[in-house]
């Protein structure tokens, strides 16, 4: 299976943690772990190289696909959403040709289940497959950001990027990577707050096909919105179904003040990856 | 390495996830596990075999143990205490003569990393190694329950058996099980709450060996006592120090009401071992 993450030098240790629950939820699965970035240096591209090495046990290895500095400078930034956020969405101009399809994820993300559901979705017609993140306070915001006065013309669902199955075949026939850069590059007049994510959702809204958000995006600051919206999702029934747990918003464990329901289950992971990277560096 | 188990049908299922995790967190180790019972069934050794060998990805095999029903059968029992918990102070006369040591674990545990530490103890004269759970209660209520009115006499140190290592060459040497069956028969009298945990503590007291509580025996319901006792053990010290995680008293995750701060990493396990042993039985 291949894999896009898109990051860079400080999510280093957080991707690791990402990595080493996909090896170990997903045994005896080989990965190609591309990474799109443009300052990691060669020095940490080597020590991920060996990480993926050895914590997959042989069944992953990472590709580095460095992009050239012109490429997205006068791209909208704000201080944590840098331009690495783009590369998700024309990644299809940079890897190789070969590859029909591929699975971005972000940095801050564990992966609890077997990922092949997600990776074998039939595609049909669409350019991607992601989880819808709608709350009513979303809603209101993005009614004002995209500046429309009636319910109808409001984006009807919001998906959210971090995890996004992607189809490559059908996206290198019909989307141009101008037409993103274009985009981005406008962006900046309208302050948007999540430029990556508005992207998805203006361009491709018909190009999305919806999976299940408890499965493939739980957001991990909602477990009592999601046991009150779900009766039967209760944690048992988040370690058994959900493949992806996503640490959505500022508040990250281990970087932020998190002491959510799942902070144990990511002690453990980051322990064990940063674990294996001291072995490594010795 | 050497582990023994000794527990009745009903706690297969807690038991399998405390080998899961002992297996998922010290990978590249041998181990067999012999299993000390008396009314497991032919079928479900079977099944346990099984488990084992998948789980360890061979590297661990279970060796069964089945002592006869006529053994212990006046020992003091209650409810939620069975007489296979003084199997573990019996066992070296079941088990193999060539066998050196061999750790026991309690089938509620996690186990969180490497055991190695615990396992090759120095043991000195001692016979036991084992940790110390001493809370202001547990001392009040022994003080009553040995009948001794000045503290000098009450046992310095309250032993928990949940983990317990064994030095079985010195125990051959040292101890009759005659002595230990008379103890357990007589025990009946004093109505003790937890006849093993005071036989280990009242016959052996001298010869345990005192081990890190926090480090080989963390009591899962401690933790904010233990973060007042000693400000560095936060979460992240437990997943990164301690071996294994005690699930002490009745409310188990999965089996009671636990809520605790180990939720989310029991689940996860115990969903992992639940998988497996599903797809074992297809």
């Amino acid at each position: 299976m291949n894999i896009l993450v898109c990051l860079d030098e400080n999510y280093i240790r957080p991707l690791k943690v990402m990595l080493y629950s996909l090896f170990r939820n997903n045994e005896n699965s080989y990965f190609t772990i591309y990474i799109m970035h443009s300052q990691i240096s060669d020095e940490s591209i080597e020590d991920l190289k060996l990480f993926v090495e050895k914590a997959s046990n042989s069944f992953a290895n990472l590709v580095s696909l460095k992009i050239g500095n012109e490429e997205f400078e006068t791209a909208t930034t704000t201080f944590h959403y840098t331009k690495e956020m783009y590369y998700r969405l024309i990644a299809f101009e940079y890897l190789p040709r070969d590859l029909d399809r591929i699975l971005y994820l972000d940095p801050d993300i564990l992966v609890l289940n077997r990922v092949d559901s997600l990776y074998n979705t039939d595609m049909d017609d669409y350019i991607f497959a992601a989880s819808i993140h709608t709350t009513p306070g979303v809603q209101e915001v993005n009614r004002v950001r995209f500046q429309v006065s009636n319910e109808e013309e409001t984006p009807k669902n919001y998906y959210n990027s971090g995890v996004l199955m992607i189809n490559l075949d059908l996206q290198r026939e019909l989307v141009k990577e101008e037409e993103i850069v274009n985009y981005v590059n406008n962006a900046k007049k309208m302050a948007l707050i999540m430029p990556d994510q508005d992207l998805l959702n203006v361009v491709f809204q018909d190009k999305i096909k919806t999976v299940s958000e408890l499965k493939y995006n739980y957001d991990a600051r909602r477990y009592p919105v999601y046991k009150l919206m779900y009766e039967y999702a209760d944690l048992n029934y988040v370690m058994k179904n959900t493949v992806f747990l996503h640490f959505c918003g500022k508040q990250k464990p281990r970087l932020g003040k998190y002491n959510g329901k799942f902070e144990s289950i990511y002690s453990y992971f980051w322990n064990k990856a940063e674990d294996l990277s001291r072995q490594l560096q010795k």
